[in-house]
């Protein structure tokens, strides 16, 4: 009976240690995997309902971006009506390269790539090329909204 | 007997969970902190042994930096690069105004402002203003690098 008491004990911790151990590995592929797919959707999303719209379903709370040549702007409101005065026509795509995430599953991030369409004043198209890093913060719910973005202009990829 | 085993079990199974919870409200408080002071420290060096030297202290091996105007850089030998060629006398000073980080503490990101001074070709003082974030991951012994470094001017602060 001892020796059987004292194998649970260790069954026990070993087990606790061991799913502790599993849930870390899988949950960050599996994370990994989420954060990319969301930033995708998210940028679908910004296709469908528009620049504005797509970032607020997608902003936490709490979010900060920075955006050049301004100071930070904070918050689903000030994300809202740093989007609202985007001339008509403007497209913003996007598409993640690399996500990764912490073992615990509640902070991520994406890097990618961006493109930009508008109209000069003359109706001459312009396109502008950039890349971004977004943090991301799981929601309870087990969804993720990004809490900070940032994004800096490139040259234009090689034909 | 019986019954002080089962309260050992018992006992052990709730230090265990105890110990988890706690270690993710700490690790997290810690972890914050830490990633303060690691940042305000890097700017430290960046004055003290020169901004290229100091970035490659600090950069984890598969850094990802986004500079405005390039194609992202990457790689503690890619950073190097990109700060050899400074013009002489630049500085750059920083101090973070936010951190957070996973409850797991493997990553976390600081949120700060920067101070960029040069000169131009006829010796006139440059000072340019801006905000960053940085992306950071502990590193085997403990202290933090960063993994993701991406900043945008912003406007000279109100006198």
């Amino acid at each position: 009976m001892r020796v059987r008491r004292l194998t649970s004990v260790v069954l026990a911790i070993l087990a606790s240690g061991v799913s502790f151990a599993a849930a870390a590995e899988v949950g960050s592929a599996k994370d990994r995997a989420a954060l990319m797919q969301t930033d995708s959707e998210f940028s679908d999303a910004a296709q469908k309902v528009g620049i504005a719209a797509a970032f607020v379903k997608y902003t936490d709370p709490d979010a900060v971006m920075l955006p050049a040549g301004q100071n930070a702007v904070t918050g689903v409101d000030g994300i809202r009506k740093q989007f609202a005065d985007l001339p008509a026509g403007t497209t913003l795509t996007w598409k993640p390269n690399k996500a990764e995430a912490a073992a615990s599953g509640d902070l991520g991030y994406t890097l990618g790539t961006y493109v930009m369409r508008s109209k000069d004043k003359d109706g001459a198209p312009i396109t502008r090329y950039g890349k971004y890093c977004s943090v991301w913060k799981k929601q309870a719910d087990g969804s993720w909204k990004w809490v900070v973005d940032v994004g800096t202009p490139s040259p234009a990829p090689n034909p």
